[in-house]
């Protein structure tokens, strides 16, 4: 090893791993979540977060407590209230949101439908939804069937596969047809983060609304939907906010447009008076609104847990570690892998960057497999990314080094 | 007491409802619910069923091991194909439909919602949709918003609030313009079962279809989804199949409407191919293309073990015991209660009635919150019913007796 490198910060190592888990502020919280799998390396969180002990704890007593011995009554005594609760704290505690603007309800897929049809009632006579080509399939799908159903263009922005949409793609594409711009916050494949204020500035300028979807953001990184004038917002609550398989979205509706738009799917949950059960649908005018059926209670109580969690370890501090560990992970990339065939598909800079790194490689299906082989697990995206997530509260940096030593064997 | 009457059945009383229990071969099964609460008297297992111990212990499992220690993994190790697999098995446990017709997913708003589009989409130049004036508020609702965005009508039937809409009464509703004909099952009011074969004719004939709303039918009296003809249904999980609070309901298509009809909410969960996730919605062309989001996996689980019980039960012997619980509650009513200003506001002849029955009173509202205070918890339905719902799983006749002589004491 010659002085130069010397010089440099310390080369990835297992030995630096170890540190860097020893000085780790959020090291404790590993220990509040089931991970107990010590032959296991999840690289997943992002797709499917573990699960919190306390989740555990507070499900059985739900189901057998609220729901057992309480049974109807329980609706009274917090449930009817619970998406409007969860939405308000989630909002406060990771996307930069007042209170009365988040709720939690249904699918990202079915929220995503609801903004969106929301969106263009609040366009009249605008007819052009845009979205970004290489979006997460559902975002897509979503809109294509709005707008075969309304007759709406859909404009498809191309964007450099790595730093994803600009303000300047978006300035590009929006106009004065442009009902909507719905974008990802964090791109679900390369990881980079979009400029939200500067692309709702972008879309504004140009009379459009923007709704984005926080599934890859929400619980990595802030979010100020507030601060940064965004108009709608949804995302999951299984990834970072470890809510659990399936668990309900949220979405979020900016204050002052909750009177204006509608959402299409009118359910009793939504009216302004549910018991009253009249004769003609009157929405609730403020957050509620926006909620259709029944909500699903197991769900929800998996989602106030995991926005617990994120509340005591505090969102900068996720961030930080998050950072860290992508940081780490690129050199990890850089000593080991890049030799290898492996091409970094992320941005090198951490602060546009959220908590996962995809690597591109020719054989990315095969060594996926291999690598779950020997437990450890990321995701394949196709048709060449191996996406390694990187959870801020359960990921440690030895897991980092670990899994990409297992590649790095597998791919030699 | 005359010799007339000492001929006549049995006069309702607590001993008869002693002897009754002792008689009931589905006596057992109230012990596979948590149901230790001896001082309460339940009568809203029609609007949340009450918890079996079966899915408390399976949930944990779950929890602690499909979620917790499998992780992602679990989503190929049988999560993926939940919603068919459990959906299969309602089909043929209580909805008499075949393989590949019934998914579990969304709420019953929602699933509502995908239907009426379905249906508009499968009838391209009729606008209307024909529903019952009294039926559950959202099914009012949802057809309302679809049709305010489609530019449909609608055309309300008022039915006899007792027997609910007969055959003649659609006859007269229907035409050359109607798309769809939505209707309850089992009236959410009256307890009146609707003549679903005779009302696919009558619908049929006029060229439009037909969507069920299974939601007080399904789990409490036999469902014949194919034999009747019917074209597409759905509902709740939460009720009779016992699936807790917010579990997803249930949508039927008809097989081969299932190649015709598409739901407006795109997904990648519905996808011929989710993994692909190509640039263009193509959607399965079997029931999974109804779907649109990540499965509820939590609230699955629950109707899982719902439908499990009604297959142990047999949904024959829970009709019997449907119908005797109804019949003895009428007997309670026509000795104690008729005296007192109470109505009865469901059918007499129990072959025509679901597993509740509803009592007219000027002071229901009043009666229901002095009932729920002593702990009889029935269902108050605006502005004047009072809704005994006896689920025949967990229901026992001596409930019957001892739920409405604690309403005739607060009566006299």
């Amino acid at each position: 090893m010659d002085q130069t490198q010397d010089a440099a910060p310390p080369r990835a190592s297992r030995d630096l791993a170890v540190e860097l888990d020893a000085k780790d502020p959020l090291a404790s919280f590993r220990d509040r979540f089931v991970a107990d799998d010590p032959a296991l390396v999840y690289f997943d969180g992002n797709s499917l977060g573990r699960l919190p002990s306390a989740t555990q704890e507070r499900l059985a007593t739900v189901v057998a407590r609220e729901w057992g011995q309480r049974l109807i009554r329980s609706w009274d005594e917090g449930w009817m209230s619970l998406p409007v609760r969860v939405g308000d704290r989630l909002g406060r505690v990771a996307l930069g949101a007042d209170a009365g603007q988040v709720v939690v309800a249904d699918s990202t897929t079915v929220c995503l439908y609801k903004l969106v049809n929301a969106a263009l009632d609040a366009r009249p006579g605008r007819d052009e939804i845009v979205v970004e080509a290489n979006d997460f399939p559902t975002d897509r799908y979503v809109v294509d069937g709005v707008a075969a159903r309304h007759g709406c263009t859909v404009r498809q922005v191309v964007a450099d596969p790595i730093t994803g949409p600009t303000p300047d793609d978006i300035a590009a594409a929006v106009g004065s047809r442009t009902a909507v711009v719905l974008l990802s916050h964090v791109s679900y494949r390369s990881s980079a983060i979009a400029d939200m204020a500067a692309i709702n500035d972008v879309a504004h300028r140009a009379g459009a609304l923007t709704l984005w979807d926080l599934s890859h953001s929400v619980g990595s990184i802030p979010v100020a939907l507030d601060a940064a004038g965004s108009d709608l917002a949804t995302g999951c609550s299984y990834k970072y906010l470890n809510g659990g398989p399936g668990a309900p979205a949220f979405l979020y509706v900016r204050r002052d447009l909750q009177t204006t738009v509608r959402q299409p799917i009118w359910g009793w949950i939504g009216h302004r008076d549910p018991f009253a059960m009249g004769p003609r649908y009157a929405p609730a005018q403020d957050i509620r609104g926006m909620v259709s059926g029944t909500p699903p209670i197991l769900g929800l109580t998996g989602v106030d847990i995991g926005v617990g969690l994120l509340e005591d370890a505090g969102i900068a501090a996720i961030r930080t570690k998050g950072m860290a560990l992508t940081d780490f992970a690129i050199d990890c990339y850089d000593a080991g892998l890049a030799p290898l065939g492996f091409e970094l598909a992320s941005p090198r800079d951490a602060t546009v960057r959220g908590a996962h790194i995809s690597l591109r490689h020719a054989d990315a299906r095969r060594l996926s497999a291999e690598l779950i082989d020997r437990e450890v697990i990321p995701d394949f995206r196709t048709p060449d990314l191996i996406r390694i997530g990187l959870s801020p509260l359960t990921t440690r940096f030895t897991d980092v080094w670990d899994g990409l030593e297992v590649l790095r064997g597998l791919a030699t």
